[in-house]
């Protein structure tokens, strides 16, 4: 007898949805994708030519598709502003949940899913982080894990996106809560993982300027933005994210301990390729983060499927992704403040006179 | 009605058949593993673990299998002796065939495979180079193809496998056929992509040295080997094949054009960390041809079970397999003999007064 | 008749004095090292063996050599708190000067040495910041200068050194003026190069660990620290400054234009050489500094005698020299206070309410 | 009393020549050039507002420069074609010699310039391979004595021109000697000293094209040639030389060990500078072998100085200037002829049957 398969469904069939249900439909041997659901008629026909022939269910109404029969587990891959309601919706009909980041550009809201989470323990429930599913990453963190460097203590991380003058990242910061909650929420989850989950921040600093995308004012938001978070425990952690990179997706990651350094993708690349040339020697750079972290999100899908199937513990916690939105909404408000914002010991806020 | 899979069976379930057949198993979204072969109880063993609960037949007599109900095609993963005549056999039942390389490490075996595919026409026939399936080997052959290095003149090409003082290389040495046709064979066949395949060998000639295996001697064969192919219109390709990598697998080639030059792969990394210890900068390197060309592997299956579906034509030409092997014997014919082999411009072997 | 030598004398005979000597009387042929001047009898008896025999007279009173016949410059790389007053008694004997950076660790002082230079419009006087006549970030002045980044934008620049177990830092701390202002004045000066040197700070903060080296409390110093200086017209640079790298000196630039992106050194190594071995491939670092820099350091000794010789405009605007402390120093301040310091549009620090 | 200073002429004041007076003259603490000779007016030109005027007199008769009152040695840099002869009037004057690569392009002549220096052994007689004095060149040789990579037992080493459409490589094909013994007659040296300068040469073989350069077939030449020496002890080394390369000098070599392998060069560059731009990353490459070796041309000349001065051996055996331009030699027979080379264990030639 074949052994079960996990019975997915897949909400959203945008540019991320779609990969999500192609990585079930193909490269999860253990999952099954059984339903997708979308609103938009322009994703429902590709769901047709591309995920209804191989059996795939779909559906216009997100209820209909949670009543899928046998239904056992949800891909939550719709727009931010829906994640959070979708994602509870789930788990009141007993659905596993792996749903992209953020849970919401809300703190308040990621932390109610979080807590209707406590209340369902049976279910396994994940806010997916793709570099933690990253080889390379994962190689630091094992690398960490095995005293290599010692104490980590300073971590730098930058999430640069490629110029892309079509206009798509103004509309995008509509919705997106801003540089920090979109892009650098990778970065801090990546420090909450090499510095512990328990890290304390003492202080909050940001600053941004706007020098490609002047659409972005209207949003309050910026194309260049430089954070520091400082912990209580003498550690620090610095953020880069830019939507103005020339070249390419550059996602690079330092974590300097006390006895050694780690660096992730300092030397970006799409390939193994090197072309020499008159005006020298050039290599490409993948040109989004799908290019960077493909491997990562098949990972994701099929750790996600085991734990379910399994009943094992999921390799990320939950409340983590409120935390790392946490910690970018505070960069978001330091940028557009230019407030720094400290904290006592315990994490609490000091309202007044934090300067 | 969803699309109809391709019904395939593996044979051979050792180091390289095994991942075959997880590979049509879990990442070949067209394609149903329905049956796999082994002669070998312990591979047997293996095979009711990982492929008999997801629904593989598995046999322990090939021609059985070949009968299994339904089949279309068979990957041929056994060991190299048996390649030709199970490809025979598998054509004879009107079965596609993706053959492990080499088909054979005799020439004419070779050629008596390729004869015989010649009078099926209708079967899907293709003896695997996973480099041809390999991004950046693509990358180079379109920048090739787009005039980017002008004529490309000079190749060189290296493969080189991680010391293993096991013995491994000692035993497979007996029947390998020698470094050039078991590891330049890779070289060669690049060369007849980037070259051409209808390129004539003017002269070839080979040097190697025993130095860290001495147990290679009894079997003519060497750990480090160079070897030099010269063509009749104004091109040389040069290899070096070795067993002695202290790092890792470390498989280079450069394409030199009369205008610019293209490397793959000159850095060999295992994955995007770095290490900063008080010795310097060390980056890992992948410990065998698996950790580099893994994604290889998956394209080529996919890629072969799309030929056999859609009937379209395979994406390496079945002679090159021939072509390649050949030009390998004539290395490792020179290598042991320690003389040059010259040929006429129809690549006709001039046998006397060749030097 | 032989062209004119430059008349040059050094003045300090410490770590920096002594390389300054011998790139005079070595590396400089239009300079001719006629004396020498270190209070340290033991800095006197390596002069005895290393200077002396090729006709450099050595004072252990500055005045002194100051009078010695003929002199027409002097280079001074004694100790940072006699920079200031050695410069002024130089220039007021009509001397050029080449001073060390920084010329002082106090703005004040540094300012009073810049208005004493401005009395003398006839005398070269030059402070001395290598990396502007380092090869790598003159190609980065000439792409920006040619248009190759569009507006540079944002600049990110690291000084760190190697970790050094000796208690050397800490006994440096008592008197270097601390990180940002000793190590950091590099990247500001790279600052005020590439973003221009009119560029107004709009606020600058700081934060710090001491992480390796516990001694460095005790002068409220730190041994990893991390500021940002964000600029009235839209631009932001950010430093990173650390005494605890495992490795080497790892001193990495880059620079971000709405066009474009250079990096500078982001893949430090000592030489060109690789080694493989069984842990992966590694290359070395350089230890400190000059193992960086020393050719930085020649050509800024000859383009310095060239200005004096030619009568040319020295290549380093003076006024800099105090700019870069005084950001520096505002730096430091931050970091130790853990206050932003905002400025109005001309520059004017906000005393008050300033967050 | 100041130090003695070696007083040194040098004869040629081309390319090279002129290189090499600058050197003597600016970067030699201890020599004084007191003398240079052309024949060439426009050379002499030249001397006269680049030597003349630093105290350097000036003659376009050699035999009267070696007459220079109190000269005691002579770097020869004029064409290839009478440095032996220059060699040997020079010693005969009794005046140590630094004689550019090669002594000659006949073995015979070179033998003779090494017989003749045997009856001087008072004098201090080196032929200049530059890369002997390259930093990362002697840090291999340093790793490799440590035993750090066991048994050299492979080199690959090529030396590679940027292409000059000029015509440049055409006429001086006429009395280059041929690719190899001109340009990886450095190699062959390199291999000299990694190997040990007492490896005797089993086979020589070599292949060469025509790509870029037509013009070169008159002169019997290539652009681009590939060569193979097999030694006796067991060791191989093989060899490119192209004059073809796109993107400017491109000289790399590696040594593979029986434990470990070292690299230099793999990846040139000018300097540290990335440029990232929206066709990917781009590092510039030196033009020439003076952006490569600048610095060891110094080296070369202030330790051939050294042994001068203080009667030390010169740090670059003379014998190896014959034995690098003997494999040189038959290399570019090999290349030429298409025939094989072989020697007996003594290093004989073996004439007959040799295949």
């Amino acid at each position: 007898m074949a052994p079960r398969k996990l019975q997915i469904a897949v909400a959203g069939l945008g540019r991320m949805g779609a990969r999500h249900a192609l990585n079930f439909l193909n490269s999860v041997p253990r999952a099954e994708l059984v339903a997708a659901f979308s609103p938009e008629p322009k994703e429902i026909e590709w769901a047709k030519v591309h995920l209804e022939p191989f059996g795939v269910t779909l559906y216009t109404n997100y209820k209909r598709m949670l009543e899928h029969p046998g239904l056992e587990a949800v891909c939550i891959g719709t727009a931010t502003s829906v994640h959070a309601e979708e994602s509870i919706e789930a788990m009141d009909k007993n659905l596993h949940v792996l749903c992209e980041k953020p849970l919401s550009t809300s703190v308040q809201v990621c932390q109610d899913v979080v807590d209707h989470a406590a209340k369902k323990p049976h279910l396994k429930i994940m806010c997916g982080f793709s570099r933690r599913f990253d080889a390379s990453y994962r190689d630091v963190a094992e690398k960490i894990e095995s005293g290599k460097i010692g104490r980590p203590t300073i971590l730098r991380s930058q999430t640069c996106d490629k110029h892309d003058p079509s206009g798509f990242f103004v509309a995008y910061a509509a919705w997106s809560g801003g540089v920090f909650v979109d892009m650098s929420v990778h970065d801090i989850d990546l420090t909450l993982w090499y510095f512990g989950s328990s890290v304390v921040p003492k202080s909050i600093s940001a600053y941004g300027v706007v020098a490609a995308q002047p659409g972005l004012k209207k949003y309050n938001d910026y194309d260049n933005a430089v954070g520091i978070v400082e912990f209580h425990d003498g550690r620090i952690a610095y953020y880069y994210a830019s939507r103005m990179m020339p070249h390419g997706q550059e996602d690079v990651t330092e974590i300097i301990g006390t006895e050694g350094k780690l660096t992730v993708n300092l030397n970006p690349q799409k390939n193994l390729v090197n072309y020499y040339h008159n005006g020298g020697i050039t290599r490409e750079v993948p040109h989004d983060y799908w290019g960077r972290f493909e491997q990562g999100f098949v990972g994701e899908a099929n750790e996600f499927t085991k734990a379910c199937l399994d009943n094992t513990p999921v390799p990320l916690e939950f409340n983590n992704a409120v935390k790392a939105v946490q910690i970018g909404a505070w960069l978001q408000e330091a940028l557009v403040s230019g407030k720094t914002i400290k904290f006592d010991e315990d994490g609490k806020r000091i309202e007044k006179s934090n300067l």
